[in-house]
């Protein structure tokens, strides 16, 4: 198993992505990686974690870096010598190299790797799948997140199959709980497109589609996959993310205004840290491109070396659970039951 | 000015209904109303008041309710002798009746309001807008939530004019900051609705549309109306709602779960109070149709008088202010420009 581990473009990159990917390495011992970045840097990285045995990793020099302000497609074009874009084409080429690892920008990663590596069979377009926490502990994926705008109802049966092989391989979870993000629970409910996959989806062979879910029913743990477009997807994700910043922050600036809250706060300390990281989406591991032939995981730009860790062992997780295989079976049996 | 009061179908009806609409008389001395409802409930409440001055209210007597379960087109269909219906069913025939304000079912008034209640001239369909509270301490409307789905770019801009004069009219905002709901701020993001709609926006006599946001940044108090189709803004406000509500109830649990956490909070009771109130959507006012002849409100199922009375003072400002005379205005400088 040999990975690739984009070390720029995070926040703590690239202290992090090494340490994270070292961590990693320490629990599966069959996993070699490939670190991309300026090698002097990756370099002074692994003595100073005192990594002398170097028979699992390489390092490749490849200094650009692709921010959030490059343009997507632009960046993975003229950014040649970037990080990214000698991972991405490192993990094409390579037949032994089986996922890529960042923490870079997600926009150039989706972009780049749907542009550059290829899709499994029978599969429109990769779909970006991150994964929130559920108020009763466990976590729940949304699929797509906004790599797929303007789809048709086919695709959304594809992101509930996708998402489900996901879910048990890198996450154990038993027969995913798959429902479609819609204006109202009834079966009717919708836009053309939510009308026509509803069908499709409670006739798809492989997944445990539940019915239609409303967005504030999102962390309610009632459903361990929601099925959406890209749009509403993303709109979903980043309104949960918003609202959970917007809320902590206003707590702490109530708080800062009068001293009895300050005291009564001190009291909770330990409460408001673990409401912090309850709700701090990268302890539960990276976002991942589901579709494509390789795999890709997006670990948040703010990730630690734990982050980072979790991202390297989903990737493990996916590869050595056969999740593609699955995919192309389900494939398979969708397109054999369709053709009968 | 006579306003139809529907007192049935909220969680506090008919009290907080016929409460709300005498706090509003109060301060609009040329106000009258109808109250529909059950007749000897709302007398009762009439008498508890101490009203003994019948010459600004009427009573009619509809006592059938329609409720969330019922299907909202079916509610409307069949149950002809329900407030809701009754109260519509004056709103379009009697002349001198300029708005209908309920606390009931949402999908069935914005069904009954579309099926039954004329368009402003020019205007496709009718759009619903809630207001939500930003965390600078201002407001902002979310222009369609959920009424349209599958819709044309020209929507979007109808909808744009719509919510910038409802803003003016009834909360003095001026010059109401525009923004189009999106996947990312660029100009060139999104599917092809929000494509084709960005240079038409941008176009758009007498609105000042401000260009893309991204969901996360609804409550920043950056954008005063945020316009976008009707699944992604029921997505965008059912998400908003549902994580604050979600957090809140987290928060409560976390501190039963620990002696010195209660005590903590204990110190800070006032301050989650605020925290609570913050986010009841229902202290910003009502949520409003626009684009349909005669006002309709909707106020929250669990609006209490004063609630009530918000709702029933919108309508007010908006009938005083001459909204439907200005949107109808805008219309038509969006259309003679067309034409040139």
């Amino acid at each position: 198993m040999k990975f690739v581990i984009d070390c720029l473009g995070g926040d703590n990159s690239p202290r992090a992505n090494v340490l994270g990917a070292l961590k990693a390495m320490a629990k599966y011992p069959d996993l070699s990686v490939v670190f991309t970045g300026v090698q002097e840097d990756i370099e002074r990285e692994l003595a100073a974690a005192g990594q002398t045995d170097r028979s699992r990793i390489e390092t490749v020099h490849a200094p650009q870096v692709i921010t959030g302000e490059d343009k997507p497609t632009d960046a993975i074009r003229l950014k040649k010598n970037s990080s990214m874009v000698v991972g991405l084409h490192m993990l094409r080429e390579d037949p032994e190299i089986a996922a890529l690892i960042s923490t870079g920008s997600t926009g150039a990663l989706v972009a780049g790797a749907t542009l550059r590596i290829g899709r499994l069979p029978g599969i429109r377009r990769p779909a970006f799948c991150p994964i929130l926490p559920a108020m009763t502990g466990g976590i729940v994926g949304v699929c797509d997140s906004g790599a797929n705008v303007d789809i048709i109802p086919e695709q959304l049966q594809q992101f509930a199959i996708m998402g489900s092989r996901y879910l048990e391989c890198a996450f154990g979870v038993k027969a995913p709980r798959v429902a479609m993000l819609n204006i109202g629970v009834e079966t009717e409910k919708g836009d053309l497109l939510r009308k026509e996959a509803y069908p499709l989806l409670q006739n798809t062979p492989g997944i445990n589609f539940v019915g239609n879910m409303e967005s504030r029913d999102l962390l309610s743990g009632n459903y361990d996959l929601i099925v959406c477009d890209g749009f509403a997807g993303n709109v979903l994700i980043k309104t949960a993310e918003g609202m959970a910043l917007e809320l902590m922050r206003k707590l702490k600036r109530d708080i800062y205004s009068k001293g009895i809250y300050k005291l009564g706060a001190l009291l909770m300390k330990r409460m408001f840290q673990q409401e912090r990281d309850f709700f701090n989406y990268q302890n539960y591991g990276g976002s991942v491109l589901l579709g494509a032939e390789k795999t890709v995981v997006k670990g948040h730009g703010s990730s630690g070396p734990d982050a980072v860790c979790k991202c390297v062992e989903q990737a493990c997780k996916m590869s050595l659970g056969g999740m593609n295989e699955q995919i192309i079976q389900s494939m398979q049996a969708l397109n054999g039951e369709a053709a009968q």
